[in-house]
């Protein structure tokens, strides 16, 4: 089932530069792998944001926070959940 | 280009209920039209609401304004537009 | 799964009282019967709103639409929905 | 009487780790003593936040103020109550 | 046991000026048989706005929504609860 | 006159222990000599926070504001105030 | 003692448009009075909207509902108000 | 001295038709003119919505409210006016 | 010109005491300054905030933004600017 | 196309002054190539606030994102953006 996720990054201004570096890089790592799994299905920047939209194919709702707590920005983010249906209009079969 | 349209259907209670089905008709119409076309790539409903969120792939606002501003049900609905761009750990390609 | 629920009920002023007496009949109706399918399994009424919270055990977000947009007074509620997952604190079985 | 009750948790970002993980597990132990006494009937996460929702059986507000005053981590949550009465539409004997 | 609620009036600008003075005079009788049955304790007016501030002295939320929801004017007004508890510092024997 | 005064205390988190309580012993002291007084009339505790609601009973805006301002707490504090005046239907005399 | 006023009109579209014209100028009339008589010290529009910002000096809030409840347009405006006092840097005599 | 204004339009569902083609037309000619007059500097759709983002060079605020209250559409906008002036990066000579 | 101006000082809380006096008297002597030049033409502390409403006559939004940017306090000011006009229902010659 | 964006300052108090005039000596510089190129076609500040309001002419959302993460302050920005497209009414050729 599909979820719309929101995530913004809000790092503390006197975070040392070389932390925030490896763990952007730990959460790159971890959702290159989530989307190969196709877990993490669509995952889009918002322009002019430090922030992204998303869209997760997960089994249930405790799958769901299973992922995203474990990204390693998980404690940086503020993070907006919203659960999603197929529309009785759309013609693509994955949009379920 | 893609953008993240959200669009939320207010009708008047008091809306005769034959036009609503008329304009509902209609916008299934157009809407599976411009999925079709490749315009429209993808239409979720919010669970719970009557509300949808999309993606659309357009060549410019102005075309989006065009598109949107041509639906049936436009002056009926609450729409908020966000601009995407592709996300650098994206690995999906058509997630431009 | 279990989604959180909020409906807050606004008819217009100018609303044929039998009609919404009719209305609100045939709502109880229908929540009863989901609450005794195990579907609706928590309602209970916000104090001093004509508004309710509500727990709802669905097999998906589809599903949980499809039992919300049926209600007789879904076209008069203002409805928010959060998905919920089990809290490692939990000691209640049923708290999934 | 029924409390509904939202608790977000917002840790400062420069907290020591072994001092948030002592509070986290006191306040995981007083949790769990309030469940098996009766007063915190339910317990929910939210999917994607460090939050959850719960729901309360207090003899009054006073009573649930002094529960939830002495939670450790009140001091780093943000706390909202809404107070619940049984809803002319529930069959279940506990939704009180 | 205390709750601070807040009402605010709207009436719709349609409505008939007779129907509106009788719902206001019902409102005002009831308003004061609770004030002397102890159960409506405080009443105010906020300057400059069709609104009150009251505190209400009731057995449960249960009592204060039947209270609530029996006023002639509950269908016009926005109404907000919050629970009330005795203050640490407070000296005031009735500000239970 | 009355005002509706809510202070809610936002205290940083890494105050000094021992000045936050010598700040909250103050506080109380002062609290408890202005209900003496007669200015601080009724002081509620809402269920669940760090705040409070209050009713003054203060000469003018400019009493309020010196009564407020040198509370202890004052730099630690949200301050929503809000004028009252007396209500058509209050049958309390001194709810003036 | 001074309060801080911001009107804001909100006509209904389907207002009779010689009702309008009358309310608009019963209520210059009555402004000019309350200003002739010191009550409504200062009157400006908000550049672009169909809304005022004003200072009344008034006895006491009760006077200033008074002044404000009896305004023609009270009924179709959106008002706020804030409690002003004399700034301790004003070296202006009558800005008490 | 310019202006950043944003108008958003709110036409009534049950409003003739002919009528509000009229007001578009006359609102687009009192536009056009305005432009050309050098006073509506700028004009754009905001894409997805009935509203625009303008700019308007004017001699002071009381000019900038004749204009906007003069529009035909007046009455069914929203509208949000924030004052600008000249920042010290722009190279711009007219970004006055 | 006119223009209404909201001001709410946010000092950080771990800010060295004697600056903090030394800034406050700098602001008091500027404030004081620029009104009896006749720039800062009313200032009021709004009761029960550290924050204060004030009216500027100024030549220009280019002017005011040159006052208000070089007040010592700015930096630790959440500054709301609206611009203000003639009422036509003023009697007041120096409501500009 | 163009974007219209809003960019907000908003430094950490405790700041090292030598590096924010740098940071901001560098914003200024990228700020007027990129006038210079075209790309930053308006750029106005907004009164009495530490922010702007600019227009982009750009040839993607994705060619906006790599302008506005690339400025020196954007990692102390709060940043705003709405697509433009050309008005109807617009007489303005590069209102485009």
């Amino acid at each position: 089932m599909l979820f719309h996720v929101e995530m913004k990054v809000c790092f503390p201004h006197d975070m040392d530069a070389e932390r925030a570096e490896r763990l952007k890089a730990d959460e790159k790592a971890m959702s290159q792998r989530l989307q190969r799994e196709g877990v993490w299905r669509h995952l889009w920047r918002i322009a002019g944001q430090y922030a992204n939209i998303s869209i997760f194919d997960v089994e249930s709702p405790a799958h769901l926070h299973d992922v995203l707590s474990q990204l390693p920005l998980f404690p940086f983010m503020q993070i907006e959940v919203r659960a999603l249906c197929r529309h009785a209009s759309s013609i693509h079969d994955d949009d379920r």
